[in-house]
C-alpha cells in the first residue's frame, strides 16, 4: 500500500510499504481521509520522543471496512486502543489506561496510509449522508469536546461562563465549537496568524482577537507553550479554570503565585474517553458542531508539501485532510 | 498596647503602639493567643510585597471580646474581611472577593499585639472547655480543610483515595488531619527536617517520610517551591489532583507535559470560605481534628527569637503560638 513515512526530522517519504495487517478482533480499514494534527507536526520536527522515525504518522481518520462480514461499513476511527480491563478503562477514563496505545505511535502504525488495522470497538459507524472527510474530524473534535467537558465540570456552578481559547488551529476551533455546543455563549479565539484569524472569522463565524486582554472564566490552551500558559494564567478570572491540551513545551509559563492567590485551576487534558468520542460523533451528525467545512483536502502523495506549508504558517484553514487515493 | 512590629527584613521590634480601634460594626478583641504562620515568615524575610514594613504581622488569633454588649465572649477570629455583597461573597467564595482584606496586611494591622479590631461576622464563639490557644489554630486548620475539600471535590469519584502531603509544618499537618477527618485513610507527610519528622510521627501519630517515592491520587503542596511542585507533578497519579497552598516561589517546577498526558489537575487554593472556617471550628470542637496539642507557646515579647528559631529550622513543633500577656 502507499504510505507517507516519517523518515527523520522534517523528512517525509511517500512510498510503497507492506499492507496493514489486522490482528484477531481487528478490522482492516480502507482509509479515505486522514487529517494532519499538531502532534504530527511536533513529531515531524523531531520534538516527540513517543514517535521515533521511521514511522507512519496520522491518527485522525475515517474510511470503509475492507473484507469480512462488515465489509463496506463506513466508519470513523477512535485511534486510542486501551486494555478495557483496568480501573481506568472500567470507570470510563480509558484515556488514562496505563497500556493505552494510539495509532501513529509504536507499536501501531498511523493512518497516513491506504489501510489501517483497528479493533472493532474503536469504530463508529458514519451515516451515508456524512462525508468521510468530515467524519475524520471526529478525533480532533473529541479532544476539544473532552477538554471543554472537563473544564465545565471543574468550573464553580455559580460562575459566569465565558471562554478564551488560545490558538486557532483545529483544536482551538474545535474547542470554540464545543463550548458553543455546550451552551457557553461568550467565546473568543486568540490567534496571532492574520490569515488564520481571517479564516476563523469569515469562514467559521468565530470571534477572534490577536491579543489577550479580556479575562474569562475558562481558558483553553490549545497550544501549550510557556508563552501561552503565561497568557492563560494572566487572563483566567479568579476562581476560573485553565484546560491545557497543547503539548508545545514541557514546562514553564504559569504564574503559580497568581493561580494560588486567585484559586485558578489547571487541568491537564489528553485525548478523550470512549464516551466523549461517541458523544462528539453524535454531535457531528446532529449538526451541533456546525458545518465542519473548515478543512482543505490534499493528496497523500503531496503530504510532505502540506507539512512544509503548515510549518511555514502558510495555511489559513485550521486543518488539512489527506486523501490516500488521489 | 504592646505589639511585635515588623520593621524591615529580619527585624522585629516588641514595643508600645497605639491601641487598636474598632470601626462601626467591629469589636475590640483582647488577643490571648496568636500563631506564627509561614506567610509571616515570608514577610519577615522580605519576600511578601503585600506586607510592607512597618507592620504588625499575625493573623491566626483567638481572644475575648473587650467592652460592648458582648464583652467577655470567647472567640476565634476569621481574619479574612470581605465585602459580603459581590458575586464571590454571595455565592460562598468569599476568599475570592476582589476587596478581600486580611489582618496583617494593610490597611489592617495584625494580631501579634494585645488587641485587634474585627467585624462581628468574623468571630466564632469558642466553648468554655476549649483553650483559646487551641482555638487560635482554627485559621491554619481552615486553610488546609479548604484545600482538602477542593481536592476531594476535584478528584474523580471512582479513584482510589490516597494522599501525599508535601511539608510538615502546620499547614501540612493540618492537611493530613483534614484528610483523615474526611475519610482518606492512606496519608503520608513528606518532610525533610529530621526533628520535625520525629515530632510528627511520635507526637502526632502521622505517617512520615523523608523522600517521595509512592504516588498518590491527591498531593497537597503545603510549601510551594519549584522543588516541591516538581515532586508533586512527579508523584501525582494519572488522573490525580495537586492542591497547591504554599506561597514559596511564584513560578516553576511543574512537569506540565506529564500533567497534560496523564490528566493531572492543579488547584490553586487560598485561605477558606466562611463556611469552611465554621466547619473547621466545629471539627476542632468535636475532636475530629485530634488533640491539637502540637504547638509550643512563647511570650509575644520573645517573638523575635521565635522567628529566628523557626528560620534556623530549630523548632520541632509545627506551630508556635505567641501570648501577648506574658
Amino acid at each position: 500500500m502507499k504510505a507517507l513515512v516519517y523518515d527523520g526530522v522534517e523528512t517525509l517519504g511517500y512510498r510503497d510499504v507492506a499492507k496493514a495487517m489486522q490482528n484477531e478482533g481487528e478490522h482492516l480499514i480502507r482509509i479515505e481521509a486522514s487529517g494532519i494534527c499538531g502532534s504530527d507536526m511536533h513529531a515531524y520536527l523531531g520534538h516527540d520522543n513517543r514517535r521515533p522515525a521511521p514511522l507512519i504518522l496520522g491518527h485522525e481518520a475515517a474510511g470503509v471496512i475492507e473484507g469480512g462480514p462488515e465489509a463496506g461499513r463506513r466508519v470513523t476511527i477512535n485511534p486510542l486502543v486501551t486494555c478495557r480491563r483496568c480501573k481506568a478503562c472500567t470507570t470510563g477514563r480509558e484515556n488514562l489506561c496505563a497500556e493505552r496505545q494510539i495509532i501513529s505511535m509504536p507499536p501501531r502504525e498511523g493512518a497516513f496510509a491506504q489501510y489501517v488495522a483497528m479493533p472493532g470497538s474503536n469504530l463508529v459507524t458514519v451515516p451515508d449522508g456524512v462525508a468521510l472527510a468530515k467524519a475524520a474530524l471526529a478525533e480532533p473534535l473529541a479532544v476539544s469536546w473532552h477538554a471543554v467537558r472537563l473544564a465545565l465540570e471543574a468550573l464553580h456552578p455559580e460562575m459566569e461562563r465565558s471562554a478564551l481559547v488560545l490558538g486557532g488551529g483545529a483544536i482551538g476551533l474545535a474547542a470554540a465549537l464545543a463550548l458553543h455546543a455546550m451552551g457557553v455563549e461568550e467565546v473568543t479565539i486568540l490567534e496571532p496568524n492574520d490569515n488564520r484569524r481571517g479564516f476563523l472569522a469569515d469562514r467559521c463565524g468565530q470571534a477572534v482577537t490577536h491579543e489577550g486582554k479580556r479575562p474569562a472564566s475558562i481558558v483553553i490552551d490549545a497550544v501549550g507553550y510557556a508563552a501561552t500558559r503565561a497568557t492563560a494564567s494572566r487572563l483566567a478570572m479568579p476562581g476560573g479554570v485553565i484546560a491545557h491540551v497543547g503539548l508545545g513545551e514541557g514546562a514553564g509559563g504559569l504564574d503559580i503565585r497568581r493561580m494560588t492567590l486567585q484559586e485558578i485551576s489547571f487541568i491537564g487534558t489528553y485525548t478523550y474517553t470512549a464516551r466523549d468520542f461517541r458523544d462528539t460523533v453524535q454531535a457531528i451528525f446532529d449538526g451541533r458542531l456546525g458545518a465542519l467545512d473548515w478543512f482543505e483536502t490534499r493528496a497523500l502523495s503531496e503530504g510532505a508539501q502540506a507539512f512544509r506549508d503548515l510549518r511555514a504558517g502558510a495555511v489559513a484553514a485550521p486543518k488539512i485532510v489527506l486523501d490516500p487515493w488521489s
